[in-house]
Formats: C-alpha cells, sequence, structure tokens
C-alpha cells in the first residue's frame, strides 16, 4: 500500500485497534461491524467501508476475526520498526502526555525529553531522559527521532518547531497556543484546548 | 441566529478570533482575508465563506475591520453570560487545562476542580478550588456550571460522566483514554493522544 489513507480513516483505524484490544482482553475472539461500530459511536456502515478499504473482510456468521484485523490494521498503521518520539517542553502538559503512554505497548516510543529549566535537565520522567534544548539537534539526529510533541509556553514554540525542522524531524504534534508554520515536508498536528472549549460551549449555550 | 452552525465552522470562528487578537494586539485596525487565511493556514475562499456565514462583510480597500470583527465572532459562538466549567482529575493533564485557562480572557470560566486525592481537596490550584468528587453533584448545580472537562484515568471515566449528567452538565470534553456514551441533549468532544501520535507517524512513516 504506497497510496496514503486520508487523514480520518487512519484516526479511526487507531481506534478501532483500541477499541479491539481491550475487546480481546475481555476473551472474545470474533466481532461484528455494527459491535465496532457500538463501542466507538459511529455507523456500522463507516467501520464496514474503512476495513473493506484496508482490505479486510470478515465472515457473515461470526464478524471480524478480533487478532486478524489488529495485526492488519497494525501492518498499515505502524512503522515496520517503531518510530520515536520526543517531547519538548516538559510542564504539566509534556509530563501528561509522556505518563499517558508510558507503558502502552505501541510502536511509538517516547525516548527523549527536553526543556531548559535546569531544575528539570538530566532527570528521569515516567522512565525518559530529559535534556537540555541545547542538546536537541544531536539527540533527534542520532537517535533517529522523527516524531515531536511541542508542549512549550506559545512564545517559545516557533523556535522550537524551526531548530526541530533543521534537526530532521519529519512530524509535528503542536500543543501550544501558537499556529506554527511548517515546510510541506513536514506533518503538523494542531491542538489547541481553548478552541475545543469554545466549540463545546458554543453547542450548549441557549439558542 | 437560531440555527447552529457546522462544527468546523465554530472551530474556525474560535481561531479567527484569536488570531485577529494577537493581531489586533500588533496595532494593526483592518486585515484582509488571505491575511487571515496565512495566519491560519487556510485558504482565503474558506475565510471569506465563514465570514459571510455569519453575515459581516468588509471592504475591497481595506478589509476587516478587526474590531468589529472580533466583537461579531464573540456575539456568535459567546454566550451573553459567559459559562462556567469544571475540571475532574486534577492530574498533570488536568493542571495543564486549568493553567491554560488561567488569565486568558474569554467568557469561558474555570470554577471548579475536583478529584478523590485528600492531598489535592482543598487546595487551590491556578486560583480555581478543588473538591472531593463527592461533592460534584452539589457544586455543579448550586454554581450552575454547564461544561465539565473529564481529565481521570480511563477507568473512572464513566463513573464521572454519569455524574456529571445527572448533575445537569451539558458539554463534556473527555480527555480520558476511554470512549464515552452520553445521550443525545449531552455535547461530547473526544479526544485521544494516542490516536493523534498514531496519526502523525502513519504520515510521516516512509511508504
Amino acid at each position: 500500500m504506497t497510496k496514503k489513507l486520508p487523514d480520518k480513516t487512519v484516526e479511526r483505524l487507531s481506534q478501532y485497534r483500541r477499541a479491539l484490544l481491550n475487546y480481546l482482553a475481555s476473551g472474545k475472539h470474533h466481532i461484528f461491524s455494527h459491535e465496532i461500530a457500538n463501542l466507538l459511536h459511529i455507523t456500522a456502515v463507516q467501520v464496514r467501508r474503512d476495513i473493506m478499504l484496508i482490505g479486510y473482510t470478515g465472515t457473515l456468521r461470526q464478524g471480524y476475526d478480533v487478532k486478524e484485523l489488529i495485526d492488519i490494521i497494525g501492518k498499515i498503521i505502524d512503522s515496520r520498526d517503531g518510530q520515536k518520539v520526543a517531547v519538548v517542553g516538559i510542564g504539566n502538559l509534556g509530563r501528561a502526555i509522556m505518563g499517558y503512554f508510558s507503558g502502552k505497548r505501541t510502536k511509538l516510543n517516547i525516548v527523549a525529553a527536553f526543556d531548559t529549566n535546569p531544575e528539570k535537565v538530566n532527570k528521569i520522567y515516567a522512565g525518559i531522559p530529559c535534556y537540555h534544548n541545547e542538546m536537541l539537534k544531536d539527540i533527534i539526529k542520532n537517535e533517529g527521532i522523527s516524531i515531536a510533541v511541542i508542549s512549550v509556553p506559545g512564545e517559545y514554540a516557533e523556535k522550537v518547531a524551526e531548530d526541530l525542522i533543521l534537526a530532521g524531524i519529519k512530524g509535528i504534534i503542536n500543543f501550544s497556543p501558537k499556529p506554527l508554520n511548517v515546510p510541506s515536508h513536514v506533518y503538523l498536528q494542531e491542538f489547541d484546548i481553548v478552541t475545543m472549549l469554545e466549540k463545546v460551549a458554543y453547542f450548549v449555550k441557549k439558542a
């Protein structure tokens, strides 16, 4: 499969796998599309369409084989050798992200954290060493890190992103409140808590 | 305006406002659609369509009046009297969210935090009092809180959501890794860091 799947399909495949791993842990080995749909609050048609798109089919009587489906999703969305991730900015958010991942079985490994605060540098957080930002380029190159999470305050985000891209980072998740500009060979995922909350607030307010 | 705008439009309006407030702070009073588009990395056509949808027009020569546009977006997406928000789960993520908001001028006020850890209960975080989860229903009703952020570990998310909905919460942002089921009168926004990272990883990996 050389052509890239749509963004939203990849998102759902990741969610299917997470739901299927839970389901498997509860001792069940087969699942129907409508059951996956229920777990994720989407339609069964959507589930069947996504799974057909990755070339898998279940049986009418038993549905999908859970283990097979987990494996196939892994082959599509994971990198064979895993990918290394760095987190820049070890405030509450940075630490939350590292905690989220620690102990999770995933092909994504957070292998380095960066901060400028001397009280944080050279410490270990959730099993991950924290280096000074000055080391960013060297560590990223030497470790072969391809993905970075930016969780620094807005005013530092642009500089950090520049350094990351110069060091060879290919994908960025920006948790800072400052939107970033990246060259087209870098995949950027923006995230902003204020916008998320304002959206919910809009749908909640009385008309 | 009684009909609700689409999800994505509301998201962009929130982002326009944030960008416009920055722009205004830099001393500029007029802006063209292509300039807003550049700030947010979208197309000028999209910007013009969204702004037309809320009934505002600029002038060919000067573009949009920044202050007017900020006001109009506010009238559309804000609630007149503001809305109150609670954060349940004061781990790293909960604290990051509270820190994000403190000092921001917004119609959304985080007025209460909840946790079960006795070391956190009755303390103040970023100016916000932390109560025991046992107080959740009373505080939410008495304070008139309409929106809640769930930042507890996955295994507690469902119970917390039930309690929140019983207490009258109308909108939930779920930061826990467990997808939630809510009745249709409650607006749910799911968020999952692992899926976000897996998506970036997919687009970054070599084909």
